[in-house]
C-alpha cells in the first residue's frame, strides 16, 4: 500500500479532474509523440522499397513523399472537421458507430484497440533497438529493457496524465528541435556545396519499376502517418474550450510532422543516401551533416527517446477508447472506473500487461508487426471518413459541400491505402482477419451478457416487493465453548427456529455431547450425527440437504458457522480451520445462506 | 481430485484401521530398513578413522566391532523392556516424559523429530549417490533424483502402511539375502585360501594411536545402530498381540543386524581391506569374493535400494511421534487427523516437504549431516534408558534388579557415546545446540497457546447461557434490482430492524435513488450517503461505525452484502466485484457480522 502511494501518488478527489486537463503545449507532447516519431523511419521505409530495383529509382522518393504530404494534409483537414463535429471525443469508433451503425463502429474500435497494443509493443522494442545499437553489450537483455520501459510508462500514466505530460514535454520538444537542427544544418551544408553526392536525376526511367512497387513504396511511407488520430480521440482531456484547443493542436502537429518529413526526404535525396542495413537514414544524414560529434549523438539519443515515448500516446488513447466501449457495454465495466489518480487505471494496466505479453511472446522482435500496425490504423481512418461523409449528407448544414468533399477525398485515399496494404503486404497483415472478427465476437458476447443480466436483474417496482418468508438457522457445533455460545446468542437475535448439529465419530462422544447439552440448556435443540469416514462435512451436508428440502419453500435456510479469530496469523497454523473447510464445501449450495460468526480471541 | 484418488487410493472407513495393522514380517520390512541399511557403511566408518594413523591400525576394527555388537545387544535388550512397559508405543518421548518429566520428554521428542527429517534427507541422497556412481551422466540431476524419491516414498506412505509394506518387503529381504550371500561366499573363499592378503596382526602396537582416536572410531561405528528405536515407537502399528510381536520383531532385527555387521567387519579384516575414496568397503569385499559379475552388481543394486528405503522408516515413525506430541498439545492439531487412507497424512506430508527442503538447501550433499544425525539418535537413547531406570526404582516390581541393571548399562553406554560424539565431532554437531532449544521453545509456545485458548473458550455450563440481544441489519444497495430484493427478503425473515444504505457520487443520483425507493416501498428505510473520492467503502464504513457505536451494546450488528453469482466463472471478469471488496474491507471489524447474500443468475 505504501509502495503504491510512492509509485503513484496520493488519491485525488473527483473534482480535481478539471485540474488534470491538458494545455495545448502539454497535449502536443502527450498526443503527438507517436505521430512525430514516425519521421524517424518514414522516409527510410520508402527508400527500402525503391532500392530493390536499383539506386537510380531513389528519385521516386520525392514524388512519393509529396503524395504522403498531400495525404497528411487531407487527414488533418478531415480530422479537424471531426473534432468540431464530435467535441466529446470523436474517435473513429464514435464517428463510425454514430453514422454507419454499431457494427462499423465495432470494427473501427476493435482495430484501434488491437492497434494501440501493437503501438506500445512496436515502439518500446524500437526504442530498445536504438539503445542496444549504442550499447551492444545490452543486446541479450532486449526483452527485459522493453518490459522495463513499459512498466515505467505504465506507472507514469497511473500517476495521471498532466504529471506525465510535464515529464514527457522535454523529449518531444527536444526531438522536434533536433530534427529541425538537422534539416537546417543539412540545407546549409548542401547549399555551401560541401556535399559531393550524385543523386539520380529526377525523371530517370528505371527498368523494373512497376505501379505495384510505387504503390508499395507509397503505402510504406504512409506508416509515417500513424498516430495522427490520437488528438481527435482525446478531446475530453483538453482544457476548455476543448474542441478549439484540440483543433489547433492537431493543425500544429500536422505542420510540424509534414515539415520534418519532407525535410528529411529532401535531404536524403540531395545527399544521395541509400538505405543501409545497419545504419538508419536519419543517422546517415546526421553524420554527413555534422560528423560523428556531440550534435550527432544528441540527435540519435533524442530519436531513441521519442520512439519510447510513442508508446505513451497509446497509453493516453487506449483507456479512453476502452471507457467509451465499456460505456456502450461492449467491454467490461472495470474500464469505466477512475482510479485513485483519476486516470482509467484498469485500461492503463491492461494495455501495459497485454503489450508486455506481446513483447515476451515475440521475444522483443516486433519489426514484422509494423505493417499490421499500419493497416490497423488505416481501417478506422477509412471508416471515420466514411462516417463523416454520411453525416454531411444526412444533416446538410449550410456550406456542407466543401467539408463533404474533403472527407470524400480522405475516405477514398485511406481506403485505397488500406487496399494497397492488404494487396502488397498480405503475408504480413493477414492476421488482421483473425484478430478483428475475434475482438468483435468478444464485444458482441460481452454486450449480450450485460443485456441478459440487466433483463434478469430488472425489477418491476410497482409489483415486485420483497417476499415474506420464515427462517431456519442451522449451527454446526464442535463442543460447548464460548465460540458456540457467541454464535447461538447471535442466532437467537435473528430467529426462533434454530438447530444445533454435532457430528461425532463414535456413540460415546454423541451421548456425552447430548448429556452436556441438556445440562447447559441454551434454548436451542441439538441434533447429533454419526460419521464413519472421520469427515464432518459429509453427514452435515446430508443433514442440511434434508432441512433445505423440507423448508426451502417457506423458510430462508441459514448455516451459521462458529469460528474464532486468533490474535496473530501464525496461530492459525495451530488450528484445523474446519470452519473454512465447511464454508468452502457449503458455498456451492444455491438455496442456503452461509454466515461465518467470528469470536475474537483476547489473548 | 481424480489424480488424488489415482495416486493415493479410495478413502477408507475408520474401522478398517485394524486391517492396516502390520504382521511381524511386514513390520520388519517397514521398520528395519533404516537400521539394516547402516551395515552398508558402519564398518567403513570405523576403518576411515583408523586408517588415519596407518594401515597397521586396521586390526583395531575387530575389537571395536565387537564393542559395537555389545552395545547393540544392550540396546535391543533394553528396548525390549521398554516395549513391554509401554505397549501403547514407548518411544523415547513417552518414556522420558513419563519418568523424567515433560522437559526431558521434549528434549527426546525434539531431537527425534529433527532426526527423522535428517534420516530422510541423508538416506535419499545416499541412495542417489549409489545411483549416480553407477550412471555418472545423472550426476547433474542429483537434487532432482533425491526429490523424486522422496515424493515416491511420500505417496506410498499416503496410500497407507500395509500397502507400502507389501512393496517394500522385497528389497529389504533381498538386501538381507545379498549380505548373507556375501558373508558366506567370502568366508568360503577365505577358508579355501583364495584370498592372498596380509592383514595387520592382531595386537600390533601402532604409534600415534590414542584413546581419542579409538573412541572416535567406536562412535563412528555406532552410526550402524541408528534406527533400532523405530520398533518401540511404532507398537500401535502392530497386529495384536502388539507388544509380543513388536518385541519379537525387535530381537529378530537385532540378530540380523548384528550378524551382518560383525560378518562384514570380519571379512574386511580377513581380506585386508582399507577404505578407498571412490569404492565402498562392501563393494571391495564383493568384488574380491565374486569378481565383477552379476552377483556383484546384484549386491550393489540392492544396497543402493535399501539406502533409499531407510527413509521409509522415518515416514513410519515421524507421523506417530508428531501425533503423540500433538495429543499432548506440543504440536499443531493437524497432526492428529487421520487422512482418507487412515495414515497421519499431515505428518507424512510435512516430513516429505521438510526433508525435500533440506535436500534443496544442501544441494543434495548431506554427508556432513551424518554425525549430527547420529548424535540426534543417541540423545533420546540415553534419555529413554534413564527413564526406564527411574521407572524400575519407583515401581520396584518383583525381579526388577536385572532389568534395572540392563537399562543402567545401556544408559551409561549411550551417554558415553553421546559425549564422545560431542567431543570428537563438535565441529559437525554443534548445530544440535541451536536446533534443540529452538524446537523446544516452539513446543512450549504451542502448548501455552493451546492452554490459553482452552481457558478462554471454556464455558461454565451452569451459569453462562447465550445472552439475549436485539439485532440490526445494514444492507448496502447499489440500485433497485432483483439482487437487492432477494437480500431484503432474506433480511426481513431475520429482523424487523433493517437499514438500506446507498452511496452516490453526486446529489442528482442520491435524489433519484431516494425517489425510486419511495416508489418501490419495500418496507425498509433507505439512507443515502455522498462520496467525494469515488469510493463507496469509506462512507459506508463510517456509517457502519456509527451504527455500531450506537447499538452494539444492545444489538448484534449484521452487514448483509447482496451479490449475484454468474453461471460461468469468466463472466465474473465483466463485473466489478464490489461485494468482495466490501467484504474484504469490513472483515476486520470485530463487532460486526458480515453475511454475503448470493443471488444465482439463471442465464
Amino acid at each position: 500500500m505504501k509502495l503504491k502511494r510512492l509509485l503513484i501518488g496520493r488519491p485525488m478527489k473527483s473534482h480535481e479532474l478539471a485540474e488534470e486537463k491538458l494545455s495545448k503545449l502539454k497535449a502536443l507532447a502527450v498526443l503527438s509523440s507517436d505521430a512525430l516519431s514516425s519521421v524517424a523511419y518514414g522516409t527510410e521505409q520508402i527508400l527500402l522499397v525503391l532500392v530493390t530495383v536499383g539506386a537510380a529509382a531513389l528519385w521516386y522518393s520525392l514524388p512519393i513523399s509529396i503524395a504522403v504530404l498531400g495525404l497528411l494534409t487531407i487527414l488533418i483537414l478531415s480530422y479537424r472537421q471531426t473534432i468540431y463535429a464530435y467535441p466529446m471525443g470523436g474517435g473513429a469508433y464514435i464517428v463510425a458507430k454514430d453514422n454507419l451503425g454499431v457494427p462499423f463502429g465495432l470494427v473501427a474500435g476493435g482495430s484501434l484497440l488491437v492497434d494501440y497494443i501493437l503501438t506500445v509493443a512496436v515502439s518500446s522494442s524500437a526504442g530498445t533497438d536504438a539503445i542496444t545499437s549504442a550499447f551492444p553489450s545490452l543486446h541479450g537483455h532486449r526483452v527485459f529493457i522493453s518490459l522495463f520501459m513499459i512498466i515505467v510508462i505504465t506507472l507514469l500514466n497511473l500517476r495521471g496524465i498532466t504529471e506525465s505530460a510535464s515529464i514527457l514535454m522535454y523529449p518531444v520538444y527536444l526531438f522536434v528541435l533536433a530534427v529541425f537542427l538537422l534539416i537546417i544544418g543539412g540545407a546549409v551544408q548542401y547549399m555551401a556545396g560541401n556535399i559531393h553526392a550524385t543523386p539520380p536525376a529526377i525523371g530517370t526511367v528505371v527498368s523494373g519499376m512497376s505501379l505495384f512497387l510505387l504503390l508499395k513504396a507509397f503505402s510504406s511511407g504512409c506508416s509515417a502517418l500513424t498516430g495522427v488520430e490520437a488528438v481527435s480521440n482525446a478531446i475530453p482531456n483538453f482544457m476548455a474550450p476543448a474542441e478549439k484547443n484540440a483543433a489547433k493542436t492537431l493543425v500544429i502537429m500536422g505542420g510540424i510532422l509534414g515539415a520534418m518529413f519532407i525535410g528529411i526526404s529532401l535531404l536524403a535525396y540531395g545527399f544521395g543516401i541509400a538505405p543501409k542495413p545497419n545504419e538508419t537514414v536519419v543517422s546517415q544524414i546526421a553524420s554527413a551533416t555534422f560528423g560523428r560529434g556531440i550534435i550527432y549523438y544528441f540527435i540519435q539519443a533524442v530519436t531513441a527517446l521519442i520512439l519510447f515515448l510513442a508508446a505513451n500516446t497509446a497509453f493516453a488513447a487506449f483507456p479512453l477508447l476502452a471507457f467509451m466501449l465499456a460505456s456502450d457495454r461492449f467491454m467490461p465495466n472495470m474500464f469505466m472506473v477512475r482510479g485513485d489518480r483519476l486516470g482509467f487505471s484498469n485500461g492503463i494496466i491492461v494495455l501495459g500487461v497485454l503489450s508486455g505479453l506481446l513483447i515476451i511472446a515475440s521475444k522483443g522482435e516486433t519489426e514484422s508487426l509494423i505493417p499490421l500496425y499500419a493497416v490497423g490504423v488505416f481501417i478506422p481512418f477509412t471508416l471515420s471518413q466514411a462516417g463523416m461523409m454520411k453525416r454531411w449528407i444526412v444533416k446538410k448544414p449550410s456550406g456542407w459541400i466543401v467539408p463533404f468533399l474533403i472527407n470524400t477525398v480522405g475516405m477514398l485515399t485511406t481506403l485505397t491505402i488500406t487496399l494497397i496494404f492488404l494487396i502488397t503486404k498480405f503475408s504480413q497483415v493477414w492476421m488482421i482477419f483473425l484478430f478483428l472478427p475475434a475482438v468483435i465476437f468478444i464485444f458482441k458476447k460481452i454486450n449480450q451478457h450485460y443485456h441478459a443480466l440487466a433483463d434478469e436483474l430488472r425489477l418491476d417496482i410497482d409489483h415486485e416487493k420483497p417476499s415474506k418468508k420464515g427462517s431456519v438457522i442451522v449451527i454446526p457445533v464442535g463442543g460447548i465453548t464460548q465460540v458456540v455460545r457467541n454464535t447461538i446468542s447471535y442466532a437467537q437475535s435473528l430467529s426462533d427456529n434454530i438447530i444445533a448439529v454435532y457430528v461425532g465419530f463414535d456413540d460415546e462422544s454423541l451421548h456425552r455431547m447430548e448429556k452436556r447439552w441438556d445440562e447447559w440448556n441454551p434454548g436451542v435443540r441439538l441434533i447429533v450425527l454419526r460419521s464413519h469416514y472421520r469427515s464432518i462435512v459429509k453427514p452435515l451436508t446430508k443433514f442440511i440437504d434434508t432441512v433445505e428440502w423440507k423448508t426451502a419453500e417457506t423458510d430462508h435456510v441459514t448455516i451459521m458457522i462458529p469460528y474464532f479469530v486468533t490474535r496473530h496469523w501464525w496461530q492459525n497454523l495451530l488450528h484445523n480451520q474446519t470452519s473454512l473447510f465447511l464454508r468452502a464445501y457449503l458455498f456451492a449450495k444455491e438455496n442456503v445462506k452461509i454466515a461465518m460468526v467470528p469470536y475474537y480471541l483476547k489473548k
